[in-house]
């Protein structure tokens, strides 16, 4: 069986990503990089067979290394998988796909130019709810799809205060951008990716500003946005990392269409339809998925396959990111291109 | 005591405001008028006193007559209100207000120059969530508001089909001005009205379509829309006569603030706050109305006061629905003056 | 509107009957007839225009009476619908048809030799349950059919001590004939009524024994039964006056299908399906029936329809119950022609 | 304390027989057997007193082993158990005992004529629902027991596909052989093992016949059946591998009796009784076992006991399944002598 | 049928008396009895046969009335039953018995010297609670009893402040006197009455006093007492008019017992044991009582039976109220004798 | 950072102190003691730098061992404390913290005189619902609290039959000092340690006696006490190791005050108010405490701070337990001085 050699460059999220791939058959890492060396060679002590570098221009010097998983902070995104794919590997980005969608679209254009796989980790899709929600969708069982309302809300939820996450120049900002683009994403996939035309919403900051005074911090802790498509199609959604609720964390989806509609509810997935005359309420059993984004990834750079969660993906979800970053700003709709 | 003697105008929904002007001590009822005089008829004979009209023209020629209700099809809400305020009697009108802003503001108007009441019929206020949540809010539980979103939702819920609900030119529109005009009224109160500035959302008759297929309708069967206001807080609104959900009704409502959130589902009433460094979710105990409707306009005009559902709200209600139907038609946000 | 002029003979579930025929807006009622003359005189009182009889006979003799319901104890449903049948009246007869399927069947050949309508009154088909259940089943989702479950079981809810439906010569058995009729008819209309060919089970009355000692009582109180069809498909069957189980009344149904299965309980409504692989557990929306029994008796004479209960499926149920006491007597299974 | 020398012949099931062997002070484990060598190895290497056979033949040939768990697919439990008899050594045999009751009765004959102890392993009887209600039932709660339901169905749970569960020839049959036989055990043991007369059921493979089309595969998917005792007692059981159901496994049983009825559910029990003229439903708390299958083997074997789950037993389970599938067969009841 | 003439002295709680009575075949009313002319009248005007006074003095001259229920403010409990009874009438008594135990025990000593029936209407014993308890607990299912918890607790449930229930001079006391006296005696009359030998507890008007500042209002709002009784037996008993409660309404209580144990909450009966070695937790089925307290006087009185609610039971129950306010006012226990 | 040199005494709960103080960064464990040298050795083999002792005398010789912690059977609490002090060890003392108040009186005097810590393991402060409640109450959610409820109950859950703690001579008693103290402390901690003035109540052994036959056990199985507070606050405990109920076992609370009342079950809390006119009844969020009493008493010690659980505390609660258990051998109410 032919292999894939990997390299991971980033060891926090990132070891998610290494060990994703440790437990793909068709893959083999081979390189290992963070700044942090004592984080570094934790890892490496295990796997001797693995280099490690706290450089990854000089990691992407190995002849032998053919793709890598970018799993550093948002604001590293553009230039690190732009050097990737300029040494000519192919690579695996953690979401969101940059600071903004210009980036991303530069990002997109350098990997076309290339002929190298550049795919979006929005692992999201790889998770019950996408392996369980997309084979009926796609068989039809919503039918056209108008509305969509899509949730990811935490209670008291931020990140590490004080590190980059809440700092808005390295991560491009907050919830919303951490957040919510998964669950713009996930929608999007299930109902197929339609053309965004307008974004209108607003970003808040008011727990914030009183609970973390004093801390480097200037992002949204809750946003808000409608996103209109070409399709006439509309989308709610939410995204904070504060806020009063009644749990600790909220993820819900509603997809309405024209024969069905699904609701979600952290993970719990109901498909309301009327068959026959009868209205039925039913209940999803979860089913398991089938593969990793990172075997996913795997597979589709062996087989010269173009992956499910694209550049062009990314770079959508970013063109939406931007537009409702600029109506929180402008107080106006915010057109998208 | 003094009572205010009363006419309705209208008698299908005006039904219950005859019963409601009835149980108020008041409050006396001196004439009811319907264009069907079997309904008229009816209602007549079980009370020998009052006196019965086909033609409201002639009805408000009776001189005793202080005060009228109209409850009648929405296309006929400003001109009758505006022949009853001509008349001399103040008004408590049925919503919503009128089929537009424009026609909206002539009533008030004319209520204002002349020094008569004018009072909006929006009695989900004098309902239990209300009179629950109003002093709760009033008293500062909350903080300071940011995103509230509100919901009115039926499944397979039309009005009787081929009447003048499904008819624009009648009607002024679908679930959003016959049941969204409700809740946005209701979470507008709580919140202190603040001035919205514009809208952008969409309506949709995909369901209705093949439903409703020979069947005079022209409205939509669901909108969704997102608000926003002057202080920057943004609201979320749905209504629908028709949609694949899990229950036949759902009403609910989510009101953020910075000291607290509050989310209703179908009456029940939920607080979530952090005391003390605790975060603590509150199960409100539903508190009883103190007044209907009726009473409360009843006891205005003989107290001279300003009723709570006033013309002016009844205005910004009417902005809002006519910025949503134009933004859904433009595909573009509409402002609001 | 032409109506059908219908008379009832019995009138202690028989006044259920007269209500319903009272609602429909297609029958008249001319005649009651019961022997006990103070419960004839009560409901007669209140309806000026009807005669009334204490023997059927008489009433049969009525010339504008086109029909009659036979509402009186099982022993008398073969001879007074015979008399009926042969006074040229329609019959609707109460379930169970018969003492046993040889009387059933010349009920049947004699109404088909006469030309006339004799329908069962298995009203259960007229429910919330087969209303929902039978448009569904109809249109395929359960697939093949292949086994099936049938419950009414109460917990000491034996009819009134000392009267006819605990003295077999008069009601023909106990909880079996009374109550698993219902359900056997239920379950075989919405599985489209497969030829039975044997059955195996038993009888028991261990507890009515000792609860009823001194009490005109030979019934049993408990039986429990497997049909198997021509099909190949079984159905298991259970029908009790008495036993210790967590609630006073449980009525259940299973049917096992090759597409889905549905899962009955005390009205609500399960369909188990797999589709598109994903296993989907639907609680289905209890939908209201369109005509109640009388309705649909009434209708079908006037429209000259066979009606859906025909003679021919009252038949196979008393064949059912036939074989089901012949096994317990004998200890061994029954073959049903 | 005296030990028991045992041995296990099959290490796949057989791998739970040793863990409970090892785990048991009484016994002391010299042998294992499996045709896999890799699969004896792997335990082997880790108990290294401990002798390993490829042929079962070999190892009953061992001195010091004075007993063996039998282990093996279905169509060797009567030979090789033969073999083990016949070489002197007490047997533990899997479930179900053997193909059919001809085998049974030559195993339990060989075994009597050695005066050799062959326990079955029905180790459901060892489980807490066993040890729950057992004393319940033999202090007298439930009085004279008079209808049995018992059933153990899965959701696409079939065996490895492909392999000897799903070839007649090897195991003897589907579900009913597989899981029936537990809960047939189960049952019969906690009502006191009364003499079967009689069978009557069907079995089927409409869905297996559509999902494993291609794969070695000729058993039932489903099995019914009704069974009848002299007592006049009679048990439903059902047992599948597959079949649309809301949970993916059910696992259920109902004893009436004249003092009280148990219904189990997924291990919850209910005991339904009246109590001083007080109907009354308890939920029992699940008990303990104190004793594992094999410690009751091994303690029987020493103490020169008859073991619970005796030959006649296996025999009796034997015969009731042999009948079904007779039944299932000529669609005719099937006796049992 | 022999019935007796009975009358009713006071009408608003007596009103309740009234209908009982008239509901019972063997009970004839004959006089009725209230101060307030205008509430007389209204319940005369419906029953032409029965004389109506507003001096009981002038009732209790009538010949033919043979007993009457006294059902007037609690101060007038003794006086007007000692009038009665010098009368010759037989006495029902509304709880409790009187102000204080020795009024109890000359109303029960004077009875007891005229021969005349004296019963305390303590109607909790007639409701479903006593009616499914009672029999089990004499069938000894608790064994010996060692504790009790009792209580009946309101939020904001005060009776219509200003009235007498509130003036310690008419009630006697608070919720204790009101509540708990209905608590007391279920619990009691349950365990077999055992003697009481000594009280501690408290008494509080916290929350009283903020809110019905103005009213004339001098009793307690909450009070809690521990019970001894010469068996060794304890008993703890809440009641109160307001406290911050989850529910309006809480009645409760636990009798614990060597065999068993009964939970009741709000009328949920749940019954703890060890059956057989198996703890058993048993939900009841409530019981429908067989008579009202009204009967059970009717049928003792004409039978010369002593009823269930006796004088004696009345005194004992005024005499732990005694004990328990006076252990409020001293703070020290107060022995019972 | 400075750290304090601790040791053990008693390796039964002491192994939780271990465990406690080895997470603690301030910490030092230097010395181990137990009389059962295969327990300590089992614990010193994987602790190389720790010393051993089996006798506590030789251990407090130790010059570097500044502080120990008491976790020996009760009746060892007194003697080993003092002599700990004596040797000017610092203490940590298990609960309950002696055999009686006069011992708990000696420890408390000769820790001032000595002026060392000597703290109380009273770790339910330390649990989550004592993190979750102090706050909301030291902020004054309640009010002025008046009565208290508070249950630790178990069903058939006596410690090791035969072993110390059911000889009282060794133990001072059973569930009352065993499970009784936790409770007492937790609920008096939490409202502010008022004064106790005299206690009411009875223990009680009716069960034990049955089943405990023949084994060394002369404690109490359940005991119930009143006890009343300078306050006029009352508080009503139960206590049992064994008794009828529905689950194994029970952890309950209730403090009422003015302003709230608090309810604990099992954990969960409910807080019940009225705030602006609205009952409100609040599930509080379960706080993680910030530390376990091992590192409060270490940092108190290094702090030169009062613990938490003084002595005093400690002293106030063995007060309350002689007083129920001398109320309990009187029948009368125990003062408390």
């Amino acid at each position: 069986m032919e292999t894939l050699k990997v390299g991971v460059i980033g060891l926090r999220i990132g070891r998610q990503h290494l060990k994703n791939f440790e437990e793909c058959p068709e893959a083999e890492v081979v390189a290992l990089c963070d700044i942090d060396e004592a984080r570094l060679e934790e890892l490496l002590k295990e796997r001797p067979g693995i280099k490690g570098f706290t450089d990854y221009n000089k990691m992407l010097k190995m002849r032998e290394l053919q793709a890598v998983s970018v799993a550093l902070p948002n604001y590293l995104h553009c230039p690190v998988t732009l050097a990737a794919l300029k040494a000519g590997k192919h690579v695996l980005c953690e979401k969101p796909m940059a600071m903004n969608a210009a980036e991303a679209e530069q990002m997109k254009s350098t990997a076309e130019g290339l002929g190298l796989t550049l795919m979006m980790r929005f692992n999201m899709r790889f998770g019950a709810t996408g392996a369980t929600l997309k084979p009926l969708i796609e068989a039809g069982v919503l039918g056209e799809v108008y509305h969509v309302t899509t949730t990811y809300t935490r209670r008291d939820g931020y990140p590490k205060p004080g590190g980059w996450f809440g700092q808005k120049s390295k991560s491009g900002g907050g919830p919303l951008i951490d957040l919510g683009v998964h669950r713009i994403d996930l929608a999007l996939w299930l109902i197929g990716y339609p053309k965004p035309v307008s974004a209108m919403g607003n970003v808040y900051d008011l727990l914030a500003r009183r609970k973390l005074a004093g801390v480097d911090f200037d992002c949204e802790d809750f946003a808000a946005a409608m996103i209109r498509f070409e399709t006439g199609c509309t989308m709610y959604v939410t995204a904070s990392w504060d806020g009063h609720q009644p749990v600790r964390r909220e993820l819900s989806m509603r997809i309405y269409g024209t024969e069905g509609s699904v609701f979600e509810r952290d993970g719990q997935l109901t498909l309301c339809r009327k068959e026959h005359g009868v209205p039925t309420v039913s209940t999803l059993d979860q089913q398991k998925p089938t593969e990793t984004e990172q075997d996913h990834f795997v597979r589709c750079v062996l087989e010269g396959l173009q992956p499910g969660p694209t550049a062009e993906h990314g770079v959508i979800v970013m063109k939406i990111l931007d537009a409702i970053y600029e109506s929180a700003q402008t107080g106006r709709e915010a057109r998208i291109r």
